[in-house]
């Protein structure tokens, strides 16, 4: 499957490009076994042999099962934030950030192993670096959503409710890719009227929420 | 500080009382190192030094880092249990809740480096063992919640409710922990309210849950 080294000095353009997607098809391949199982209970002979490829490849472009395993949930975690990072399509608060869960949900729906692999705490071997990149994944989505709210420097109430209302998100991605026996479309309204519920709670704390509430609705 | 062999044969009784508070005095040190930096990062000899006890007793006691590791997520996680098993004081299942919800928050204050280390996806080194701890936790917590709730088949969108709520309260106790600037008392009437508020929406999805709601406010 690796192209022959003649081949690549004349077409190095097309070497670059199969080079990438086979990096893509491992990396993709991987996601899938980490979506499921334990780090330790995937080997890198599994990976090859579910991507088609040879041993000696993977290690080739990746050195190890760490390497691997890191550069696949960066490139899950970068899939997730370029679609959430696209223009907004303008309109009210809560319309922004319906807009934003849709395509979120498109993320889940499209990469569920990478979404799995991302979130589901149990099967990942979280060293250091796993845990920076869920940990950064989770701060953009943050500063994302205060962007979409307007508030610059939420309060500890607020900044307390959003983090919540993220962990709601989450946990709703996980439990929909697990049983799938809730329309996406109806699940996507509930989470946003979970913002909305749980902002009206935090406004019984907090009167500077009372305002943001009414921006809002 | 280990006692001498002489004094173990002669007082069996006290020696043991000493292992145990010795292992204890060590997966307490564990869990605080493990609570505020990576699995990697924490060595034998940092646990060793914390706890005022030589390398080769840690290693006498539980093996390795990693058995030591487990070891002390495991205690953490049975005492946050027993908390919460403890017989209820009776009331409606709102008062349940809220007494449930101020055990579960002595725990996060009384052992705020345990319930870190277990909640934190972070600096853990989730191995499949871990994972299954950490999982262990959050099911049994699902199903205490589904019995003051009088639920014992939820339907999707309830299931969905619950388990959002979980992850609002795992976020809210580590959220807490890392800023302390909200009341603490505050802090747990607000997820009580925020439990009402998401079952308020969950009702507009879910015919089933308005006569449970009902039931509960």
């Amino acid at each position: 499957m690796t192209p022959g080294k003649s081949a690549d000095t004349a077409r190095p353009a097309r070497r670059r490009l199969s080079v990438d997607r086979r990096r893509e098809e491992l990396m993709a391949a991987a996601l899938e076994l980490f979506s499921t199982r334990d780090a330790e209970d995937v080997s890198i002979d599994d990976v090859a042999s579910a991507a088609g490829a040879s041993r000696a490849l993977v290690y080739h472009y990746f050195g190890g099962k760490q390497e691997l395993y890191v550069a696949a949930l960066k490139s899950a975690a970068e899939q997730l934030e370029s679609r959430l990072r696209r223009p907004q399509e303008g309109g009210t608060p809560i319309e922004e950030l319906a807009s934003g869960l849709r395509r979120y949900f498109d993320f889940v729906e499209e990469h569920a192993a990478g979404f799995a692999a991302l979130l589901r705490g149990g099967p990942a071997n979280r060293t250091g670096e796993v845990g920076e990149i869920v940990d950064g994944v989770r701060q953009r989505l943050f500063r994302l959503v205060q962007k979409q709210m307007g508030v610059p420097e939420p309060s500890p109430v607020l900044r307390m409710t959003l983090r919540s209302w993220i962990a709601t998100v989450e946990t709703a991605g996980l439990d929909w890719l697990e049983h799938r026996d809730i329309e996406r479309a109806a699940l996507e309204r509930m989470l946003v009227d979970h913002m909305v519920a749980l902002l009206g709670v935090a406004a019984a704390y907090d009167d500077n929420v009372t305002g943001l509430l009414e921006r809002l609705v």
